[in-house]
């Protein structure tokens, strides 16, 4: 959200989601990282690194003297933290330029981070994955695998995460090179699981009775395809401190090498918060304790993240903001704008896993045709979000039947990279746009994304960050003229063109809309 | 302690120790099991059963209209509890008789709880065991291998759970046919544990340097003897959770079936407490979590016991009131009458790890000829406290040094049994004697306890609950004529006499004295 700091004023009420993730601490609060952008333009970062043995640092501002102070979450008895003496804080971090491209690029937060705890790392892998998540979003099918009635669990025949139906997701990631298939609603405990507080939910290791884990993991290794685990804690924390040695060792016996993990509801212990010193205790202990089970996690709901990526690269992503599920949400969604702010606020602290790639933009399908849930973008700015937003823990969100529509776009997701040996900010302005061109690791290919926010725009974009010599093949996913994200947000074009260092491109993008390009050399 | 209605004031405050197991809810508030006398003569016991998923009720003494009200303990956010509907809450439990003994005698609490939920229970067995623990209370040894300097852990040369001393316990318990030997202070974490609210402390499968765990056991299985495992989790209750399920295994793989835990300082969850819903499921959790194990479980510092140990018979005893560790606790300690009040109070609830069995009862031996903590009772009320006290898990709990000096009246401990089938309560008084026979199990022997406050009393027993016919050899463990528990409390008597179901005993107990009688079929 953009707004000058004399505006705050409480407006965050309206968008606090009722998953409980978060609680306002103030009506003048705001969390880091904070962008500012001064009247004269300078931009300035406000964050922490190294969040480890302490709450989160909050922001409250006070407008009588325009100043920002420290809030440290507290805990159930009031205090902030408890800590050894000698004892360091997390470092405060201030990243300011004059570039906003400059603060993109920065590695301050990940850098104050201690270096890399795992001795042999080799096993932590960029990983571009599907799943069973998004039908459940929009109502084709569900958690939960029935109801109970009379102390029985009785099937509603929709329960998606059957093995059936993530057979066919397997297949699909098979077909298309997708590294795993991340399996949401396998495990018993969905029948009963949220707004009541409770503590024993799940246990991580039962599966509902549709769902064949041995079979499932069998197929699954024979399509040369890695199932991804996903332990929903309901923020039942203590339950799942209790658990989660055993469900990691499930895992492992299973050949799971990545868990996503979330914590939707009001946090056990009670009167803990996701920014207190315990739940960032238990964050780092979920870390720590999955690389000891070579296990790579991508945590929800968590509080957000400081550069720990770089100690623990295990750590492969978090949400931790509102990702794209959250346009599942009534009517209002992430603003068309929403993807041009992240990677100068949520972002700067580390990878998030936003779940892009959504080519089907109005969600009514299986809501109904008067819902208004809707992705805000069109469909070649979700490609574009491949770039735009870092995360060696993609996702391709959408389901399969809808990527089928639109084979020509999906290879764009097919072939871009989830990590990168170089990258160059080519433009960006907070809220407005950003321009971002990264190497794939190893190779010679490059792959550029632009995006917008509500305001069509037109870029030219210099290529001189390929390498002198070579000659490439770019493919070109733009806006058609007439795509729009609310009206058209489906409509694009494909084109090919031969590119070197010295060629410049004319992009233009709808009205949040994007541009997504593979750079390749030419064979 | 004894008192009025109308004299409770507050005194509670001083009887408040540092160990953090309770804090007062109330200047007028009393735990249950509360034990009433009317001046009319009848006896009224006022507690619960079958404390499941609740706060435990606490009683708060409204002067103004002398009534009783119940108070739930809150949790950090102020509930009391959290419930499906339709739910059912404990027992309230209230047991009124003009016999002092037929409220000894009511098994009301034990009944009202659910029938025993392990198939087979045959692996839970009556114990007798020894302990490497008094041995640190006097401070002549350590439970911390040393005190960390610079970082290091440097070893104190005092700390006792050492291979050898050990040993030394496992010979002696094999040598006089204990069951078991307890061993506290084994674990890496006590040089660290206590006052700092921390939460990683205890791992509970990481010994000390000098304890040898597979050497150990191997030991302990060729002298006949278990080795029971000691779990403190200083309150880091979400630490224990974390772990527990791992330190289970551990102690299946070594061979333990039995694990005293105890909740030794301030509890975290933080803003939680003992007598909390939480709390009472964690209890709850770590009897059927040990009952899969199949281990024996006796807790310390826990909430008092509601009779659940019908359900769960593996829950062989708690401590849950002031034991007799509390007598190396400043000069008080535990006062005379303390063992003629228990049975009517904490005992109604369930087995008590009281560990009686001191044999020197002046304390300064190690701590110091300035030091005034003593043990006070007599030797021979020691003995009886192993009738008066009901525990299936019963300690001797002196140093096998303190037994070597009295072999004559360590017979009474090794012949008396823990369990038994058939209990007559003779004569009882809250506050001021309790006399009582027991059969021990599948046996016609008979052991029989008496045992009085301060003062000093003269009692004529009939011993017609004897099996008529039988001729019985009784040995008689008895105050000498000059003992008292202050000046001479280890000074005894022992006799034989021939004893039928006619005979009438008359026994005389000194000033905090008793009287231990073992009754078995003359050979």
């Amino acid at each position: 959200m953009t707004t000058r700091l004399s505006e705050i004023d409480g407006r965050i009420g309206a968008t606090v989601n009722e998953i409980f993730a978060k609680t306002p601490f103030d009506t003048l609060g705001v969390q880091t990282p904070l962008l500012m952008r001064s009247d004269a333009g300078l931009y300035i970062n406000i964050h922490e690194a190294a969040l480890v043995n302490y709450p989160v640092m909050q922001l409250e501002y006070r407008k009588q003297n325009n100043r920002f102070t420290s809030n440290l979450c507290k805990d159930a008895v009031g205090n902030a933290a408890y800590l050894p003496i000698p004892f360091q804080t997390p470092w405060r971090t201030i990243v300011v330029s004059d570039k906003a491209t400059d603060l993109l690029a920065s590695k301050l937060i990940l850098n104050l981070n201690e270096p890399c705890k795992i001795a042999d790392p080799s096993w932590i892998k960029p990983t571009k994955f599907i799943g069973v998540w998004w039908e459940m979003h929009i109502g084709k099918g569900t958690w939960n695998y029935g109801e109970v009635q009379n102390g029985r669990l009785v099937p509603n025949g929709k329960h998606a995460a059957n093995t059936e139906n993530v057979m066919r997701y397997i297949d699909f990631a098979s077909k298309h090179g997708f590294d795993g298939v991340l399996v949401e609603g396998w495990n018993v405990g969905w029948e009963d699981w949220f707004g009541k507080w409770k503590e024993d939910v799940f246990d991580f290791v039962t599966p509902y009775p549709d769902f064949d884990v041995a079979r499932l993991q069998k197929y699954a290794q024979s399509k040369g395809v890695k199932l991804i685990m996903h332990h929903e804690t309901s923020s039942s924390v203590t339950n799942y401190q209790q658990y989660m040695d055993t469900a990691y060792a499930f895992m492992h016996r299973y050949g799971y090498d990545a868990v996503k993990t979330g914590y939707v509801g009001r946090i056990i212990p009670r009167g803990e918060h996701h920014d207190g010193q315990w739940m960032v205790n238990h964050y780092n202990k979920v870390v720590e304790a999955t690389a000891r089970e070579r296990i790579m996690v991508d945590m929800h709901e968590c509080a957000r993240p400081t550069g720990m990526n770089r100690t623990w690269p295990n750590w492969v992503a978090n949400e931790a903001a509102r990702g794209q599920e959250f346009c599942n949400s009534g009517a209002v969604g992430n603003l068309p704008e929403h993807e041009t702010i992240l990677p100068f606020t949520r972002l700067m602290g580390g990878p998030m896993d936003y779940t892009p790639g959504m080519f089907e933009m109005k969600l009514n399908a299986f809501r109904g045709a008067d819902r208004p849930e809707a992705v805000h973008t069109t469909l070649a700015k979700q490609l574009a979000l491949y770039v735009t937003m870092y995360s060696p823990f993609q996702m391709a969100a959408d389901l399969p039947e809808n990527y089928e529509k639109h084979l020509d776009a999906l290879q764009f997701i097919k072939d871009v990279a989830a990590d990168w040996d170089d990258t160059r900010y080519l433009k960006a302005e907070p809220g407005d746009y950003i321009v971002v061109a990264r190497k794939a690791k190893a190779t010679q290919n490059w792959f550029l994304g632009a995006i917008t926010d509500e305001k069509k725009r037109a870029f030219d974009v210099s290529l001189d960050f390929l390498t002198e010599g070579i000659n490439y093949e770019a493919i070109i996913y733009a806006d058609a003229p007439n795509a729009h994200y609310d009206t058209n947000p489906s409509a694009y074009v494909i084109s090919k063109k031969k590119v070197n260092s010295k060629t410049v491109l004319a992009l233009n993008l709808a009205e949040g809309g994007g541009c997504a390009i593979s750079i390749m050399p030419a064979k």
